[in-house]
């Protein structure tokens, strides 16, 4: 089963609900582990001075120039974090990387180097993971950033990839969780809920598909939540423009378990409260009529959904009219003291306490 | 069953066979993904002025002052790389962290930060955790590298644990796998073979275990070879040396796969040969005792063995002076023109080619 997605022209093709190519035909124990990785690497190209030996030692060596040093770091685990039913290999490596490079970019840093490691059965032929590979160069080559090393072995059942993302910020550049202060704006860039939204509609087209391998998924329409679950993007452009405003956030974050779960970090570890607005929250339209389909409010995809990848950050007072020259930044409330707790303030104005729901895959 | 260790005082006792404390009742998810990873870091030390921000934001940030940054990465997986029915998790934990030093100190590096990655399924207890993670303090402090991030999440079979180390070296002061010439001689530090022989005794421990659980296993005595595969140490005091002695390696590489494929690494990347002697191989007297009794050469396990982190590197003959006047490194051969291929002089006086069988777990 083919589909187009419209997709920037990087990912036109997606076989949904049979990721592995049907002609796949060759078994990785043909080449072995350093002869997979030999082949799998083979065409990696470097983008940055600052990388001194790439793939093929004990290590990578690195020289980062008089700058800091950013280290980030993600597993990503079949049945857990993704459904190979409906998540193509070549976008699922094109994400493993980008939500790493997300967590750089959310600390006002440059990624500049990654490292990939995979743990596969035997179940996964070369041409799969070429795939894989082809969404891993991709980000690489779209982000700058250079493939080092990594790790590839076997494993006993599903997949699993882990991903450690470097990067590079001018000395005291960095921003963290911890610098947001009463008063401050809360600002989100682009709009928070589709990725939650496009990943129960997979869900939903995957049963009807179980249930009935005859009926041809219905997603056409759907474009822009599918992309946002399999093929997310991470900020640079936010980061870029934050910096040619001359706008320093006092803190920021990347939304991967939700706005809800991420607002907690920030206000955690910043000592402070917040008091955010549900009429606020950036939500687009693709997003609100799959929750109206699915009788979820869309404020809830929004605060619990996960996996958007857009950045919450906190501004001062002063910044306000210069965030606001940017279509793609919202300011949806502001910093209270800790002890006025963290509150949403609804559509019919309302207060009530947030809560950290996200995507807590360890707790049920 | 317990069992106690000779271990340098470290790591005395040792649960067989039931790695799992009975008194184990903590659900993994009465504290969810956050307050897990809260828990387990909460003692978290940072021993490297290089560390600026540690656990606890969406990257680490660290200051190489000058020097350039080295970088390696290793997954293990649980029914590949380790057996929970004999590898007590405080060991593992503790191996996770060394087995990545010893790549980086192959580099000719200082190991500086790590992060630590793994994916549980629910069968672990908090408390199982928490034996795991006193392994990775351990050689945190052991080898005073700072524990700088890493995620936690859930996995619906066995352990994954993944580590990324990083370490810093002079600048040009790394060792690549590449450097090594014509009539350089070969050495090894410490002796092979014995981590091999200790698996051995496992898994047939392990399998008279499970078809009669009354029986004891019989580990006494063995100690040494079990030492070695359960809980190996890094080469940190080889460098040292070295360096102390003013001997710089043309190529250097640690020993995980088995020496034959250690040597085929550098003889490729170096375009040359090499010829090794049989007799020259440091193998221990519990290695060739329990090769003995398992009909096995004790070449074989030196040689295809594996998991012995030992380093294997090459130096100049002017250097043989110097290198005698350790106890811990053996010079077991020199390095040929490529044409001559990678030779073994067995103790017998004939010559045959070396195979890279090495621990190929891709390979079967």
């Amino acid at each position: 089963m083919i589909l187009q997605v419209a997709n920037n022209g990087l990912l036109r093709t997606m076989n949904y609900f049979c990721p592995m190519a049907e002609n796949s035909t060759t078994n990785v124990s043909e080449l072995g582990e350093f002869g997979l990785i030999k082949h799998l690497t083979k065409n990696v190209e470097l983008h940055n001075a600052s990388t001194l030996l790439g793939i093929g030692d004990d290590a990578a060596v690195l020289d980062n120039l008089a700058k800091q040093t950013v280290v980030s770091t993600d597993m990503l685990v079949e049945g857990v974090h993704f459904d190979l039913m409906y998540q193509p290999l070549k976008h699922l490596g094109y994400k493993a990387v980008v939500v790493n490079l997300s967590d750089i970019y959310a600390m006002n840093a440059e990624p500049t180097q990654i490292t990939f490691s995979l743990a596969i059965s035997s179940r996964f032929t070369i041409e799969a993971l070429e795939e894989l590979y082809e969404g891993v160069m991709l980000a690489c080559e779209r982000y700058k950033v250079d493939l080092i090393g990594g790790d590839t072995t076997s494993s006993q059942s599903g997949l699993v990839l882990s991903v450690t993302a470097i990067g590079e910020v001018n000395e005291s550049g960095y921003i963290s969780r911890k610098g947001a202060k009463e008063n401050d704006l809360i600002c989100v860039s682009g709009d928070l809920g589709a990725a939650y939204m496009g990943l129960l509609l997979m869900q939903r087209e995957k049963n009807v598909f179980l249930e009935n391998p005859e009926i041809q998924p219905n997603l056409a329409g759907h474009e822009y939540i599918m992309e946002r679950i399999l093929k997310p993007e991470a900020r640079r452009d936010i980061i870029n423009w934050l910096n040619e405003h001359k706008i320093h956030p006092t803190s920021m974050i990347d939304i991967s378990d939700g706005l809800s779960s991420e607002l907690f970090h920030i206000t955690d570890q910043s000592g402070v409260g917040c008091r955010v607005y549900e009429e606020k929250l950036p939500v687009e339209n693709a997003t609100k009529l799959m929750a109206q389909e699915m009788n979820l409010a869309s404020s809830t995809a929004a605060l619990n959904g996960g996996e958007d990848y857009e950045l919450l950050f906190t501004i001062p007072q002063a910044d306000f009219d210069k965030i606001t020259a940017s279509d793609e930044i919202s300011v949806i409330g502001h910093i209270t003291k800790a002890e006025d707790g963290c509150k949403m303030v609804s559509t019919s104005g309302s207060e009530y306490d947030l809560e950290a729901q996200g995507w807590n895959a360890l707790k049920k």
